[in-house]
Order: structure tokens, then C-alpha cells, then sequence
């Protein structure tokens, strides 16, 4: 099979990515190639080896995948085409072997907890909760014998030797992880309506009010921010980018506005792509800030550089 | 002569006024007519009578000419093409005869008052101040008795029958009255490097913040408002329009931003010209608000849209 | 009758100013002296020789009252106890004698045209409609034979030696001029839950957004504007002063805390009082911005401060 | 030794953690306890067994360490009272027994990169770069084969079996990890004039412009937001709350009024303490912002309110 039928993805097989890859329909006609790392899944596009890597760059329990973030920031530009969601549901994992009944000590990540509080309420009324450094780590510990059972991702079982003793437990509905098809660069594909625009800014310089500036060039027009995550640059304490998606498509004009406004207002701004919006919503448009009103005003300017204001 | 060599201006013969149209270097050739009233001055123009009105739009004391803001935000549309500033200077005013030891009362304008402060303790430390309704008042006052002096404009002198006593008397060495030459709409003339842009909106309704909002416009695109004025709108109390002179022209990239996000945000804006300024100011130009990265950022806008970001 | 006991008010008698007093029910019980100018009038209270004085503020055709404005801003410290809202109708006025089916041409502010153009319509079709400078120049023009009628207040007729050929025409139903009774300045007058505060403020410099900034006091507290009007400080051209109305009480926190913003964020601050709203409208509170969000929020301060936050 | 005398940190013994904690004076006279997580040292404080934890939070290469940020956030509330910076340098970790000129493939996270270019330009020119996911990931990459060499720190080494060829690699000076003690919440220390308030915030709602409100309320006061950083609240994507720092001291007027205006503005606020800052540095002051311009504004107000304005 040729580079351009190939899709890399973050690896192993059996994982929650690999699942929400295959709810893509293109994934059935794609050579489907588990990766090491998200750089290296990354990487393969980068290099023309694959036509496109999925990786996961969100996730509403432990935050945004810092490594897909970082990677889409720095090294050869890459762009995003399509985005999944997948709900978040966890699994209690226990050594085997371990009753129900006799799980005293639970971990996981600490927003986790409320996730599972009511569950736990109900079914282990008595364990008591100690926070972990990540749903991975949580189960690791189990493994060592520090606690009797950690909450975690149902695969996460395997990786440390532990049994899933209940699945499916979520007490917010709404949980989920965000996965996103990169490619590299091209014309993005055409607005459906329903669609968000990913990018991340260096600010000019650290002044009081730079960021609140440039979160003005948004506001302004109209445009929602969906997501801003702040990640640091590796020149040191204190300095950041910002990685931000918002509602739009590249070809409205007020979201292509928005973006002139970051070019002259940042020391640096990448286009990470324009895609359809997987929750389905709609952004809102505020008056003055349709297409039409934007070419209105553009033909007005016109005339009055003309003398026919 | 034809109505093309035409120049008409707020009258009499004899003011301020006209000693302002007579810096203009065109004046020389062109008839000049002086009009009983300024919406009189500036109605020649629009039926075609004149090439241009000559009136005042503002003063450092008494404020806006109103009649001026109104007739340029109402009516057909009329452009400014030329602006002179002229410094001002009060003259003391008694009834003939009065010698200067006898002035026990003065009457004036209120902002008149701190700059002629100076002046009066020097000159006639014991008269008595009283604020005027205008300087012209003040005039009349003293023609009818109930004053011993006024400060006013020299020219006033004669239309109350009074005598100027002292004549150029300004604390404030930048009090001036500011004149514009009007003309029809036509292609607003090049920019010169040192110019100001004049517009009047309607905000599109009076939620808390919707002039921030417009002001927002301006400020970020670093572009400098030089004076701002509301005016009624002849629609009830509460109801404003307001006028508006920036620095720049309509070809400047940022300016003419500025008034394309003005026309989005507005119920209306009307376009009243670009024109050199008569302070020879420059506008400081913040980073990111040059005509080349406006350029820049629409460049790169094109290439993203191109998959060439 | 003693000076307690006097109020005065913009003369002559027989004007709106007088029957806009008459409509405070204590004016029944005052002495009601008129006085030649605004000015004299507020002078009479600075000088303890009246209780109050009122004056007319602010016309929804013509605009601001400078003069009153002005003495506002500036002098001796006055301030609002209320304000009275009065119609505005027009009468047209013509030399005695003048038929109505006589009138080729007319005349007036350039605000009233649209308030009159549809009576004109219906009464007088044929007469053509040329700008004055106030309602008052066009009365005096009519007095001169330029014209055959000016629409103007009917009080005008008089001192114009003209007729009032019709009373009562307004096309728009909010037209309306505002008075403002003014005192010495003593504690505000209780909040009513309708209220109405007043504050005259000078920029500290005039870097690009230094009215911006300011205006962002009101906005992030959400307390509405309900008028702003830029008057000349006498200190040269582009130096300003801005005399602003906004929803509420000063003891309002989100008032108080506005005005303590402007305090810290202007050159000078003039609080010109707290009163009665006469069109009984009401603040909308926005989310946060409530008495009880204040008090909690400096109550959650200063538990933090005491290490119980 | 009693709780009271006990320090927790982030272990195992040995690592740049450690290290970090010996900075601090207190730290000879105390018990330090390592942990195994982050969770689990704050854990102890939280329940008295220790009275201060020591744990990083942020990294100049990596990011904010979420698990901190996170236990902050949510949880029996805690309060931070110290901070401390430590450079980072990169050691080149491999295999035992590998050569520094066979390297040809080398990984690390994408951050550090651009820290060890130059390194590389001048030491292995000839060596391939491919980023891991984490500095952690990338030396077992190393352990597993995949690689020759990783860049990471130099304690990396004992975990994964490798061996520092070299180590104090960093390319820009300025690279750090920020550590901060964490104890039960009480009076922060005193004010030193160089001062850093730590603060989290849950947005009201997510309407557009929600967080550039919130923002305003630093930028009105003057106030420098050093640090923001956006974390998933566990209620589902899209929802998240921010941790900020500051430049000043809960005690500094602005300081507090920006926080009471975060308290009015936003769904909640947990304060995280005020303490000196490590890099010595000192806000600027903005004019308008200083305590006793805040104090003169409170006066005024008072004296409003009393009718002495």
C-alpha cells in the first residue's frame, strides 16, 4: 500500500484512539499503522511516509494532550482536518482476584473524583479516595500494592495487570476525549456550517493587557473561543503560546478577520486548520458580523475611497 | 464667475471667519460669499451654487458649532476637504468712552474666564467676574447696562456698539478656533503623511457598552480619536450620534480598518473626508498597524485559504 | 422671604423653564425669581442668595445646554437634586398677518426637519424647508422677511414679533427638553430604586484608549450610560472634559466603585449628584454586579486577608 | 518529631525536587518526608501529618505540572507560601558504554529541541532529531533501543539504566522549573514589595467574551498576570477553570480589588496565596494604581456620599 492510503495513529492496538479512528468512515479504506508516540505518529506525515496521523489532543478528566499540542506549535507545520469526540467512561481496576467488597483504598486523577463520587457513594460507600497523579499512575500504584483499586480506562487494565472489576461508570454524562486527523498542509476543506478553526499565537511581548489585546480581536467580531490552552515556549518562565480553537470556519469572514488581526497583533501566529465541529453546534452570529455584513462594509470603504461614500 | 470658483462662508464680512478663509491659498481666486448662516453656507454647496462652504466646527472655548456637526451629520451628504486653525484672542469690550480704571464688572463665557485669570490680576485686580452664556451675551450684557466690560472676540465690538479696550488677550497660548472648507462628496485627496479622518456614527442600539464597543474599533488598531462629540439625533432624550475626528487618512490600511469595523458595529456611519492636518501632527504608528503588515496579514490570510499558510 | 426659600430659574417668565418648575410640587411653596442667563442663576446659589436654581440641561433637539454645562464643570462645586422632563412641541411661527395657505418657505434647526416633515407633508406641501442655525435664528430670520415661517418653541413668537400660526406639531413623541434643579452640594438625596448619578470627568493625558479605559469602568461594573457629551476644558484645541449621566445611585456599590475608577483613573473627577430618574426607569443588574455581590465580595477579601478565604 | 516540623516533597530522594528544597533556609531545621505522588504530599498537609509540601508546578519546557495545578484547584483548599526556581540543564543520556560519536538518532521532548540546537550543531552535527512525547518517554525510548540517545534530565539516567555522557546542555539561560511549599491556608506573609498572587477562577459562563471580562479586571487596575493557565474542570470538554499568577500582594490595594472583581465576576474564586517572588523582580506601577491613590479614591467617595465631595 502506497504512503497516501496510510494513516498512522497513536499506538497500541486496543486503545480508546484506536477505537474513535474507526468511527471515521475513511478509516475502513486506510492502512491503519499504530505509532510509539504522538511525535512519531506525527512525524511519519511530516515525513510523506503516511497521509495523515490521529492523535488525541484533549481530554476532559486530565487536560490537553501536551505532546500533540506541542507538536502541532513547533517543528514542520502540519494541519488539523477532522476532529472526534469519545465519551469518557471509567473502569475500576483492581488486582485479580480482588472481591468488590473488599476495596478499602481507591485512587486516580483528581478530577476524576467527582466523576465517580456518586458511583462510589452507592457501591463502596466506605473506600476511602487518595488522589494520584494521573488515571495511569493511579494504576500503577494499585499494581504495587499501595491501594486496592484505581479508576481508570478499561485498557489501562492490561498495561499494568489489574482486572477491570466494573466498566461504564461515569457520573457526568458529558465526559469525553477529543481526537483530531493532521495532515499536512493544504486548503482546508469547505465550511459545512458546522465547523471550528484551531491556531496558536506567540504574543508580541509580555506588556500588561498583551493577551487581553489579542482575546479582543475574537470579542470583537463576534468569534467564541471553544478551547485556550497556554503552553510554554522553552525560552523560559513566563513565556508562553497560546493554543485556542474557535467557532468558524476559515472562510467566514469574520473568523479570516479575526485571523488578520492576530497576524499583525502577534510575533507569530500558525493556522492549525478549519474542520467540522464533531458536538454538531452552530455558532451564533452577533449583528455585524455575517459575511454579508462584512463584504457590505469592505464595498463601502470602496466608495469612499473612490468618492462615492 | 461661475458657481465653480464659488467659495461661500458664515458672515459677515469682517470676522474671524473670513480672516481664517483668507490663509487658504485658493481663496485668492475664488469669488467669496459670505452667507447669512452656516446651514445657508453649507446649502449652496449642495444645490450646486458654490464649489465649497467655509464655516467653523469647533472652538477651544465655546465648544462645537453645532450647526456645523448637525448640517455635516444630516441632509445630503457633504465632505470636508481642507481644515485651518486660528489662534484665539479676547478683546476687553465697554461702552465707548469707558476708561479701564472705571471697569468694576466683567462678564465673559465660563471657559473664558481662566484665560483671561491672568490677565485681570494683573491688570484690574478689583473687578468682579460674572459668567456669561456665551461670549456674544456677555456682549449684550454690556450693552444694556448690566456689566462694565466684556471679554469677547474684537469683531464683536460693533454689533453691540461697544469699544474694544484691550485687544489680544489670551492666557492660553493654544486657545483657536478651528474652520473647514466643505465640499460634495468626491474622491478624498491624497494622503500626505500628516492628516485626519472625520466620520459620524449612530450607535445600532444603547446596550451598556456598545460605544465602548465602537471606541474598541479604534483602539485596537492603535488609530488615535483627536475629538469626540455627541449629538441629538432629533429622537428623543438619549438618542446621540457622534462625531468623530481621528488621525490618519481613509488610505491608510489601519483607518480605513478602523471605518470598515465602524460600518459593521453601526446603525450608520457617514464618511466626512481625510484632510491634512492644520497642526502638521504625525500619528504614531504602534507595531502591527503599518500599512505593510496590514498587507502581511492579508497575504497570509490568502496563502492559508490556499493550504500555503 | 428669605434666600432659603428662593429658587432661580432661566427667564424670562412665560417660557418652558418656567412651566417645567411649576411641575415640582415645591414649587408652590418657593419664591420664584427668573434671572437674564444660566450663569446669573447659578451664581445666585453659589453666593447663598437662592436655595436652588433651574435651568434647562439638555434638548433632544438642539442638545446639550453649554452653558449650564459649563458652569457645571467648572467654578464653585453645584449639585443635581432632580430633573424634569417637558415635551417638546413646535409651533410655526410668521409675521402677523400671514396666511398659512401662504407659506412658499420655512425654516429651523436642522433636527426639527425631521420632527415637522411629515405635518409639513400634510399642511403646507409645497412650502420648501431651508436650515437655520437654531430655532431661534430661524425665527429671527423670519422676523427679517427671509423666510415665511420658522418652526420654533411657540414662546419665541413673542420676542421675534411674530404669530403662532399652529401649536403643537411633533412628528416624534419623545422629543423633549430636560431641566435640572441645582443646589450647594450636601449629601445625595436617598436612592429611590430609579435614580439617575452625575459626574463631569477630564482624561488624565490623551494617550490612544485614554477614554476608552475609562469608559471600561462603567462597562465592567455594568452600570449603563445614559448620556456623554465632550465640552472644550479652555485649554486648547482636542483638550476635552466629559459630562456623563449613568443608571443609579451613588450609593450603589457598583456605582460608587465606577466613580471610585474614575477617581483613580482620571485627572479630576466632579461628582454633580444622585437623583430621582424622571422618565422612572429602571437599572438592569447585571450578574455580579448586584449590592449583595459587592458586600460579599469585600467580605470574602478580607477573610482571605485573615487567612479564612 | 511532630507534624509541625515535617516537610513532604515530591520524590524519590535525589531528583531536582530535593534539590530545590535545600534553597530554602527552613528547610535545614525541618523533617523532609518524599512522597510518591503529588496528590499524596498534599494529602499529608491537608491532614496535619505534615505542615508544608514542596512539590514543582510549572516548567519552562514542559508546561504547568497539571497534577499540582489540579490538587490546588480542587479539594480541602491549600495555600502556597514559598517559591522557588531551579535551571534546568539537559544531560545526554544513553546506553552504558556508548561512544558520543556513535550517535546518530537522538529524542527528547519538542520543547527541548530548540534548547540543545546549538549543542547538537556543535557536538553531533551528524545526528538525527525526533521528538517523544515527554523528556521521561524519550530516555525509554533510549532503554528500549529505539534511539541512541535522549536529552533529559541528568537524574533520568538511574531510572531507565543509562548513563549521562554529558551533562549542563542548555542553550538558552533562562530554561527553569518552579517549585512552590504549600501549607494549610493562613494570613499570608507580609508584603515585601516584590510579590506574586496566585489565584484560580471558574468562569460564569462560557458566553463569548466571559474570560476577556475577567481579564479586564487585571488590566483596569494595572495589574500584570504573569502566568495563565487553562485546566479542564472534569465537567466535560469545553469546561475549564484558570490558574493565574500576578505580579503584587494580596495587601496591595489593586491587588485586592482586582481579586473582588474576579470574586464578583466569576462563578468562583479560590485564593492561593501571596508570597516574595523568586526572581526578585517589582511591578511597575501604573499611574492611578498606586495604594494611596486607591485610599484617596475611597476617601472621596466617603466624602461624596456625605455631600463634602
Amino acid at each position: 500500500m502506497s504512503s497516501a492510503s496510510r494513516y498512522t495513529y497513536l499506538g497500541p492496538e486496543g486503545t480508546f484512539t484506536e477505537a474513535a479512528l474507526h468511527t471515521l468512515p475513511e478509516a475502513a479504506t486506510r492502512e491503519l499503522t499504530p505509532m510509539v508516540s504522538v511525535p512519531v505518529a506525527l512525524d511519519a506525515v511530516r515525513n510523506g511516509e503516511a497521509a495523515a496521523a490521529f492523535v488525541p489532543i484533549e481530554n476532559s478528566v486530565e487536560g490537553g494532550v501536551t505532546a500533540t499540542l506541542d507538536e502541532l506549535a513547533s517543528g514542520r507545520p502540519l494541519m488539523i482536518y477532522r476532529e472526534v469526540l469519545l465519551p469518557i467512561a471509567f473502569a475500576l481496576l483492581a488486582r485479580p482476584g480482588t472481591p468488590l467488597e473488599s476495596i478499602k483504598t481507591v485512587t486516580g486523577h483528581p478530577v476524576a473524583q467527582p466523576q465517580v463520587r456518586r458511583w462510589m457513594a452507592e457501591h463502596i460507600p466506605d473506600a476511602l479516595w487518595e488522589s494520584a497523579a494521573s488515571n495511569a499512575d493511579g494504576a500503577r500504584l494499585v499494581q504495587e500494592g499501595r491501594y486496592d483499586a484505581a479508576f481508570a480506562g478499561e485498557f489501562a487494565a492490561a498495561t499494568y495487570g489489574l482486572e477491570p472489576l466494573v466498566t461504564g461508570i461515569h457520573d457526568a454524562d458529558n465526559a469525553a476525549t477529543r481526537f483530531v486527523l493532521v495532515g499536512r498542509p493544504a486548503r482546508p476543506a469547505a465550511a459545512t456550517g458546522s465547523d471550528k478553526t484551531s491556531v496558536v499565537f506567540w504574543l508580541r511581548d509580555d506588556h500588561p493587557g498583551a493577551l487581553l489585546e489579542v482575546l479582543q480581536e475574537f470579542a470583537s467580531r463576534g468569534v467564541n473561543m471553544m478551547r485556550i490552552e497556554s503552553r510554554p515556549t522553552g525560552e523560559g518562565i513566563g513565556r508562553y503560546c497560546f493554543s485556542v480553537d474557535c467557532e468558524g470556519h476559515l472562510q467566514d469572514r469574520r473568523v479570516g478577520d479575526v485571523l488578520m488581526g492576530l497576524k499583525r497583533a502577534c510575533e507569530q501566529v500558525r493556522y492549525l486548520g478549519s474542520y467540522p465541529r464533531a458536538d454538531g453546534g452552530h455558532a451564533s452570529e452577533r449583528p455585524g458580523t455575517t459575511d454579508a455584513e462584512f463584504v457590505e462594509a469592505a464595498d463601502w470603504l470602496t466608495r469612499c475611497l473612490d468618492g462615492r461614500g
